[in-house]
């Protein structure tokens, strides 16, 4: 009698794509032109400290100095972002529900998005090209179930003089 | 001639009392009993890893399961933390106009809020013991001028299986 070969417990599985995050960094949006502000503030108020900022290169005439398009801040190691609300972001916090966004950053924002659709989260928009969010580039969001925005974009390129956590 | 001494540059200041933060960890609010569903959310859609969680042991009748009164979840090894809303959390949601705050963990809690409200943030309420918020033990707060809520609690004990960042 020809004895079978033993079945191993481990099922063929289609394997869903690697989506790895390199960064979560909470972005708080502030009314603008006070994100500046903002800043200075939690310098002094919570120590933290600037890793790095970006700006928005479209000046308005009236405007003395350029929006934040994002400046990075560090406490205790954990980075968070702090950004003047423009047109594009003021409709992704409206669509929040509230003034912070979660970014996630990662090579694979395509995959990323549609692990979080497949478990439930809705997809906002396209994924486009986006100065200034988070770490620039390319950059998608979904809003979770429970309201909360997460925003998916390329990793921050290191400034010079960033901090290694 | 007596020479006179010379006076170093560095003037007597009145030395503010040193703050450090251990941590930062953004904390979402959900509505109560959908944490635990949000925690399995987040695992699923952003391979989040649970580190710990502290559930209310005051458990209502009706309620199959006890709120969860912090979950700490790391992506890319940062913490954020997910609560269902209780009384004074939604209160808490309510004054921030949003449903995020930003725990901070202190040994000086007293002297992080000092700092922060002559930075030009406001108090809420006293230091209080707050089981479950943000590491639990003594818990005060404060809003920010962009209506932003920070949460200063001692530092989080080790739970057993605690992953080291």
């Amino acid at each position: 009698m020809a004895s079978e070969t033993p079945q191993n417990g481990a099922a063929s599985e289609t394997a869903s794509p690697v989506v790895s995050f390199v960064a979560f960094k909470p972005q708080l949006f502030v009314e603008a032109p006070k994100a500046n502000d903002a800043v200075v503030f939690y310098k002094n108020a919570f120590a933290a400290e600037e890793v790095s900022r970006s700006l928005n290169a479209k000046r308005k005439a009236d405007q003395e100095l350029p929006l934040v398009l994002s400046a990075e801040l560090k406490i205790a190691g954990a980075s968070f972002l702090v950004a003047d609300t423009v047109d594009d972001s003021a409709k992704l916090v409206k669509s929040g529900g509230n003034g912070v966004v979660f970014c996630l950053e990662s090579e694979n924002i395509e995959a990323a998005i549609a692990k979080a659709v497949s478990a439930g989260a809705v997809a906002e928009g396209e994924v486009a090209e986006c100065e200034g969010a988070c770490g620039g580039g390319r950059v998608g969001k979904v809003t979770d179930p429970y309201g909360y925005v997460w925003q998916f974009c390329t990793p921050a390129k290191k400034a010079v003089g960033d901090v290694e956590a």
